[in-house]
């Protein structure tokens, strides 16, 4: 059987069912790509586990995973992944390669950034289609993720922007980066929606040293989120209860 | 200290840090009126924490709640919550009167529902605005709901129904209540577009006997739901991938 299991944002994380899960399967593979912990390190996720853990980067995931799925066909093999599983299409994919080959399989819920918009002081029904900010480099300049947030603002809903890995390059995106893209592509198009937006900046979240500031993207420019992974939430409308909860919770002034 | 705390949809889904916090606390109370365990009882929370759970109604929730926020003035006090805490309004207020009567907070999160989105095959970044489905009344007839849907739909987005619950009278409302209520507004408004959607219930996510199964409404309304809690989620534009998936994940025909 082939089992991907959420292990959450940190080791305290862990459910008692994923615990379980991790500890009856003979083999611990982590899908170290997509995401990291925000606190804590793999060698905790070992020691709770008893077990050795083999980590894959990109390629091994996307290209060279039918060994393990193989290797899952007469034994118990866990795929450990940061956060939930299958939020991510390639976890989908692997579930349907799994499936094609004659594999069982299953997955178990973990806890994601998706549980922490509400800890912000927003409404957590008041959130449109998530989007992801991602890195620009030569001749690769996509613009969709403003696209999103436009088109939710204009419904009056906040949006939650994940901010990009290149695991390859040991890089995750932080907040001052994803408002520098945001402000070129506003510049570019004359266009101030998001600017003028209160938007709130996560670092760490729900770790010791978690970090949760709202404010406009000259303040958030300002502050020195130094803990990752880092994400940032583009508010639409604001209405009385959400504006005074972020004042409570995410320090607006 | 009053502590939030998600307990996630059943006992094993309580995390390492929760089970901590709860076991460090003085008192457990349960919010006890606007979810439910998917599997497992009351008992086995007990018996992982070693201690009692008072559990509270909603007026106790809602109106009562004062001498609960003193007690944690002096003492480590848990209000333990099914799903993950703030993702409901009366949660953030708690908080905020707490913070306002000079109470230490902290909230950790949970494993809710909207974790499961993913689960069905759909793309997880690809939902709107969530609603609830709520039980009609005499003179009580609302149908904004309804409106959120049509929204979504309109823009290509899924959309996640929670359905109420009744914790006074002991009702959860099930998936073929929800699509009678859908259907009868679709009739009245001389609509269609929910009507020729597909959609996906969902019962009891992620314990043992959790049914997840996509048709449309004339299928879905002839499929036997039998566990709690429940919900609905109303397709909008479905990609190739997704396609595949359903049909692999949520037995779409």
């Amino acid at each position: 059987m082939l089992c991907l299991v959420g292990i959450g944002l940190y080791p305290g994380q862990l459910t008692l069912e994923a615990l379980s899960a991790l500890r009856e399967c003979e083999k611990i593979y982590l899908e170290n790509y997509t995401s990291s912990y925000s606190q804590g390190s793999i060698d905790k996720l070992k020691e709770l586990t008893g077990k050795e853990v083999a980590t894959l980067a990109r390629r091994q995931v996307e290209e060279e995973l039918t060994p393990v799925i193989e290797e899952a066909r007469t034994k118990k093999i866990a795929l450990a992944v940061f956060g939930s599983p299958l939020n991510a299409t390639t976890h989908v994919q692997i579930l349907l390669d799994a499936k094609k080959m004659g594999v069982q399989t299953k997955a178990i819920a973990g806890i994601s950034i998706f549980e922490y918009v509400a800890f912000t002081g927003l409404d957590r029904y008041k959130f449109g289609r998530t989007t992801t900010i991602v890195f620009h480099g030569e001749n690769y300049e996509p613009e969709s993720f403003y696209d999103t947030i436009a088109q939710n603002k204009k419904a009056g809903l906040h949006t939650l922007c994940l901010l990009d890995i290149q695991a390859e390059n040991e890089k995750m995106m932080d907040v001052r980066h994803a408002i520098s893209l945001l402000e070129m592509i506003e510049e570019k198009r004359e266009e101030s929606a998001i600017s003028e937006s209160i938007c709130i900046g996560i670092a760490g979240a729900g770790s010791d040293g978690s970090q949760i500031k709202a404010g406009t993207l000259e303040q958030l420019k300002k502050f020195n989120f130094s803990i990752y992974p880092q994400s940032l939430i583009v508010c639409g409308k604001i209405n009385e209860k959400e504006g005074e909860a972020l004042r409570a919770l995410s320090d607006l002034q």
